[in-house]
């Protein structure tokens, strides 16, 4: 604890996530560049860390916990939010994916990707999963913002969108994934869109390619009992057996939905060590259904939680998926022991960090991780009074109540103030993108 | 058009939920005193109503939506904030009523009347229909913030909270309702726990004051099966028959949960003009079931939206409640085209007013109506852009982009301040209330 600290977070009520789930009032933060060196009693940490440059945070009153992981959403669909609405998935994604063959260019990728990381950024999400066309520009937008981002290459039969031809889409992940290799901020994956949309030696391509590289693999399982039903006409089987046979769920990987799978498939699942991300905003808006996770859980499958895009969703508030993702399986299986609040909030921190293969990194305060912060102000109406802390944060912060976040050490928000992007800039022009939209509209309608 | 008014709120996007759902982008509202006398393009708005003296509130890229009805809640329950976690209806409830009985005096309701206020004020909520103990704490409340309150005598068989014997209550009810005849932002109201902690005398008492004061009455149904099979046992019948049996559905009433109700007894509701309090993040998190709203809608019955109180839901937030309640049938019947938007934000809106019997005052923003109105502002990451109004209101509008709040026409929030509670005062009021209650527990423990 000799070591000086760069930077101290001081004074809040510090929920670590660790292991043994401590809870420190009147905690500290030491800080050194990226990475947190001691946590502790706030004097005691004061006393060790603070040197003559020391830049202190003042978290009096407010909650100190680790940044929000959301394992899975399609982020530049923000440009779409409340555009398509109120359809079953495969209808949905039709009428979505005609649009986005129109729309989607490199341009329209990154001011979706710059609004939506400040959006993430406003709500506390320190990382996210981002599965989209043009992901390079995303990873453009994540280095600038310093927002901490999981992306790749997408593999996808059509090359409608993007324009690359499914022969094209492996060495064109190569390029991306070479470029990718030990930046701070980014957490390569290799992301394909499903099972019935990527063949099967395209998905065995992007397994090779996850194995070589050592990244993640993501795509979206058993999401509609429409989707099961094609997948077992295509390929003879479910979505996740139709995976293993390919050898896909050999690398580590994390399957967004998982809806609609039986015992059998949790089994394989648990198996398998995936990772399931819980989109239950999406799931149960888009008609899709409402995903076992307590059995999940019981079958010991990690979940971690997910917005889902914001044209689904419709937004990438982690806040209203805690609460949703705690109260949804309680109320269905009318069981309100299901689902404890520290757990769920364990699904967006620490479950999600490993999810990615961070969990040794990201996902919980303590000394030797890397500084994702989420500072949250308590005087509020609706935070007053304190009663349990994790009742709290799953039912009752929500994405307004984040006053400063940390990503590797940086404070990309101080004092409600993004300081990393241009807010202003990020939403007048998606508000542009939106104004020409409408107008080709009202003249093709 | 030649009236001057005394307010004119211009240039917004006015969202006015009158019966052809009227959307006038630009628009303008022109009130006068408490009611609002012309609606219409804001130029024209402007050009007709604007006098000498009249107050300008620009709403210039923002919406101007009816203020939302909350037709359940418990509002002082706010003392016991995330107190009472992860059980089950009759155990929390048996729980909660010892804190209650320990806890609960006019001054602590006073207190948590008045936190609970603010924070609804904040949140857009400007009508609640609010069932606790010691009514006239809330009222002189209610009275004081210029909030919109519907409550009144409370029927409980037990005199162990509030010290009132059964006999009494009658008695104490006239009282209460005379004093509460003609105010302007009261609506009195009989409410009265339930089936099975009301005795069938005392539900007719209730009633035949409800007929004699010509009131709403108002108590919770079928919330869970256990209690279904209680008043069974009981009463030999479903709470609903039961009501109907002891003559309470013939005055105008709202049955709060509903969520266990088969075709029989939705059709008594339809037949008797029932409204519903739908209260999906309650009903949930109790694990109490998902109510049978997609039936409630086919039969013709009126559906509104409730919180619930803050012990079970665990805040005052109608957004939250707006977007559960669309999304939650969606998914549990897998089908997304059930409960569009639109239709979800009246449950908040002109529904509820009419549920509460003030349908022709309240509840949309239209000439002659008394002016209740929230401004919310649209210059936020997570309401960039806007394709589609109501979906906006459901899916991505919350809570903190509430800048101002039009209670009979006077700002009860102004700029996302409040101009008639001390919320700071209010907020220390209670973290005192809870700190004293710790110390206590931690004596008794």
């Amino acid at each position: 604890m000799e070591r000086k600290a760069s930077l101290l977070v001081l004074g809040g009520i510090v929920v670590t996530m660790d292991e043994s789930s401590t809870v420190i009032e009147g905690g500290g933060v030491a800080i050194d560049g990226p990475r947190i060196v001691a946590v502790g009693p706030a004097g005691e940490i004061e006393a060790a860390c603070r040197g003559e440059d020391t830049e202190i945070i003042d978290a009096g009153g407010r909650l100190v916990v680790p940044g929000l992981v959301n394992t899975h959403t399609h982020a530049s669909d923000i440009l779409f939010r409340g555009l398509v609405e109120d359809l079953p998935l495969e209808l949905w994604l039709e009428r979505l994916w005609q649009v986005e063959r129109e729309l989607v260019r490199p341009a329209s990728v990154a001011a979706g990707a710059r609004l939506a990381q400040a959006e993430m950024i406003r709500g506390g999400t320190t990382t996210a999963l981002d599965m989209f066309f043009f992901p390079e520009e995303a990873v453009a937008v994540a280095r600038q913002a310093g927002f901490r981002l999981a992306t790749g290459p997408f593999f996808f039969d059509s090359p409608d969108i993007d324009g690359i031809e499914p022969r094209e889409r492996a060495p064109r992940a190569r390029e991306l994934l070479e470029e990718l290799r030990d930046e701070a901020l980014i957490i390569p994956c290799m992301l394909a869109h499903s099972t019935y949309t990527v063949a099967p030696w395209l998905l065995e391509e992007a397994r090779d390619l996850a194995a070589e590289f050592g990244t993640l693999f993501s795509t979206h399982v058993a999401e509609t009992r429409a989707e099961v039903e094609t997948v077992r006409r295509m390929h003879g089987c479910s979505p996740p057996h139709h995976l293993d046979r390919l050898g896909v769920l050999e690398v580590p990987n994390v399957l967004a939905h998982c809806v609609h799978l039986g015992d059998d498939e949790i089994g394989l699942l648990a198996e398998r060590r995936s990772a399931v991300a819980h989109c239950p905003m999406s799931n149960l808006k888009l008609g899709s259904g409402v995903a076992p996770v307590p059995s999940f859980r019981r079958a010991g499958v990690r979940t971690t939680l997910g917005t889902d895009g914001p044209v689904s969703s419709n937004d990438l508030d982690l806040w209203s998926t805690l609460r949703l993702g705690a109260v949804l399986h309680k109320g269905v299986a009318e069981d309100p022991r299901l689902m404890p609040s520290r757990e769920v909030f364990a699904h967006a921190t620490i479950e999600g960090a490993r999810a990615l293969g961070m969990g040794e990194r990201i996902g919980s305060i303590e000394s030797g991780k890397e500084a994702d912060l989420v500072i949250i102000d308590l005087d509020r109406p609706h935070l007053v009074p304190l009663h349990d802390v994790y009742a709290h944060l799953v039912y009752a912060v929500g994405r307004d109540d984040v006053r400063t976040v940390l990503i590797r050490g940086r404070a990309v928000m101080r004092d409600r103030r993004l300081t990393t992007i241009d807010e202003r800039a990020a939403m007048e022009e998606v508000a542009e993108f939106a104004a020409r939209l409408r107008r080709r509209r009202a003249f093709a309608g």
